[in-house]
């Protein structure tokens, strides 16, 4: 039971200086924390719920930057891949190949990610009870990678709702793969907002306080130096300046989760 | 922000033994953690499944039970009522009067509990939205008892499955009422036997520390010597000699809960 | 399988005149189409979201008009039943006792209800899977009455929206009980006003329709002179001016539905 | 109003055999009854439970075979991509391109797909409301393609389970676009079998039903001839030989929910 590690970074690449500033500010928060972080960020939103909202920088121009914060700073770093083509060029550049939720039973997607080596960490779509996910898990092992993260992002729950059961976790650790738990996503209201999805920032801390609780691998938190002005997913990332007092309670009920 | 406090028991009063028994044992384990209690038992089952299943002990029967437990033991009770005639009988000899959760919207039921000046403890029904509980808060309040509990126990999530929402513990603690979170009832599944109801006892412990962790005034969690013997909710009990682990994890994410 | 049935009258009996005013007006329409009418109307809403809201002419006075109605009218009524004590009065004025949803699992309810030997219909709980009413309807004819309806109003789908499964009706019609369908209920946003609930009228005749063409024994359509000023449901009554054309196209339906 | 449609034929293509065979079978059926027929199966399941799941003959395989189809018997195409580069491939040889429920926010597809001028019939995603479903309209008439069809397959109700809300159809009607029920998928139980999804056949005929009497411009019911033994879907597909009599009294339902 390693202590909970951290994937951070703001929801999209927006600029090589605004990436690099940001995982900059969040390397430096979690070094004197001491958690381990992973840089997340991503090049490309490719299921936007509105065609004319921002997607990013795209493949090209992001790559460049993530191999510059690897090496500059010597941090891990992750993004998500939409297309069995993107995996093995993003994998030169990147340490873990995320699936998204909406893509998670992709099968070609799912070995095409396998096949680079990388790790790969795969959302639970928002459709898929806990303990489907270990057909996911068979496809990416049976393809010869075991290098498998598992995120809990939420359930469907009625319409433009989701919600976090946090037996979930447990479930999907039966597989054996360590457990992220996504607390930005999870207060996400898809579509809320009509032409884009809504989110409740005040429930970030309270859901990533139980699933810490309850024990996980790891937390996922969007963060930025002014979420009110991302280009995606403002209403539920994370201040900058709000993590670590956030991070250093989550650290504490880590260590009691996993106290022998 | 006290100390987190516990609501225990066995499901039904099985008989006067039984009761005094579990109360004694629990009375132990919780002096010795230093954890307020509330010894819990129900005299009715009024809503099982089947019409077969064993009811419990009766009003007539199990009143002098509650009250010897309280002179005895000095331990302060709760049990739930479902009918308002029943209430004013119920409070002489008991403490807190809980609402069940099918019936949290019946007025005539909240105003006779609120009537008799007791704490009143209201348990969400599945098929509420946690911010729709302010409308029964202010039942109880507008009839003059501002003494009101509020219980999460879980919402339908599909059929024959409940989900806890962590997020309803901070949204009906915005009503200023106590919350509780009933770790019992949130694992049950209901209906899930075919005349009876499931339940996922290896769960209670991690929703209990989700709960915890968000933070809440108090842990309900039914408890019995012998719970796969218990007449009722057995597949959701916890066997008493778990509970002294059980809770000094809870109390120690507790603590953290409520740091400053 | 014989033609589709009729319940319908206002949600509340709001005076003597009013309640014979609709009756007769459904009687006129119900006549010139052929269709069997039971007149509903509620003496007590018990369990209104707010204290505040108007709950109805009370027991004793809306007694002797069901009384009136069956005389004068030759209309069979139905009304719902709250509380075990009232069965045995209500049974001496009115043809069918109805138990409400949030407590289609009291079991004291469905024995009183039982013992009158009346016909009693229960309304599956929104936090019921379609195949447990098997276990209610046990409960009425163990105790000796082998008269129910079951009636589908909707089903907990995330908070303040009801979703209507229509495989509950051929679940339900498995325990040999006829199967009404609540066209007005199944529309309702409970609670979605903040103090009282919403509805969609313009979904009535949606699901009526639905209902109708998998096979129903009964539809339930609340309906009013005036529906936007009607002190509860308003927002999913049906206006008395719209029920012939909606129950004329809804005949035809049935027809073919029930066509060898 | 025109009378409805049908989408209908084998989930996969199992060889140029067996689809000739079945389309030619649907032909007689359909034309029999004088409803338009669409033939709909698919040249790669693409998202199986499973990886070891049969997923079809492949794309370059199955392309003459449609092309075949088309010309051979005069009947208009539909298959399902996955991806954006097969997508001007597809439109060589099929009519009408589908996006799978899971890909409906797919940015990249939806655009590649409008852009062939091709019919596009996108799936609701399960973890979507209907509503949500004009952007999806927008992303592609904004590129220039006006030619959408809405197809819902139900939502996400639990675990393992969906649910088909009857009020989706006249939602995603507001959008302008022909709405489709695919009753098929619409009874999936996700997951439901371990490592292959579950399915209620008993219940397509229900659905079907109840969304004609609705109201839709097209049925979407997979069929082969020996469902039992069919590689993907099998609990779910109609077999050809009851297709006649369940289309017949859709027809009838369709001609009274479109009356004047």
């Amino acid at each position: 039971d390693l202590p909970v590690a951290l994937i951070a970074g703001p929801c999209q690449m927006e600029s090589r200086e605004h990436a690099l500033e940001v995982a900059s500010a969040l390397k430096e928060i979690a070094g004197k924390l001491g958690i381990g972080l992973v840089f997340k960020t991503s090049f490309d939103k490719a299921n936007r719920t509105s065609a004319n909202a921002q997607r990013g920088m795209g493949l090209e121009a992001a790559l460049p930057v993530f191999a510059e914060i690897r090496e500059s700073l010597g941090l891990p770093t992750l993004t998500d891949v939409h297309d069995a083509h993107q995996c093995a060029a993003v994998a030169e550049a990147v340490d873990v190949l995320q699936i998204p939720a909406f893509l998670c039973r992709q099968t070609d997607l799912l070995l095409a990610a396998a096949a680079t080596g990388r790790v790969v960490n795969v959302k639970k779509g928002q459709f898929l009870a806990p303990w489907d996910m270990k057909n996911v898990v068979a496809k990416l092992t049976g393809a010869g990678n075991p290098k498998v993260l598992l995120t809990e992002r939420g359930a469907s729950f009625g319409y433009n709702t989701l919600v976090s059961d946090m037996r979930a976790l447990p479930e999907m650790a039966k597989t054996g793969a360590p457990v992220i738990f996504d607390a930005t996503h999870s207060v996400q209201q898809p579509g809320g907002q009509g032409t884009s999805s809504g989110g409740q920032r005040e429930y970030v801390a309270v859901l990533a306080r139980a699933a810490v609780a309850v024990g996980v691998a790891g937390l996922f938190i969007e963060s930025h130096p002014d979420p009110d002005h991302a280009p995606s997913d403002g209403p539920n990332m994370v201040a900058l300046k709000d993590m670590p007092a956030l991070l250093e309670r989550l650290m504490a009920f880590d260590k009691i989760a996993k106290a022998a």
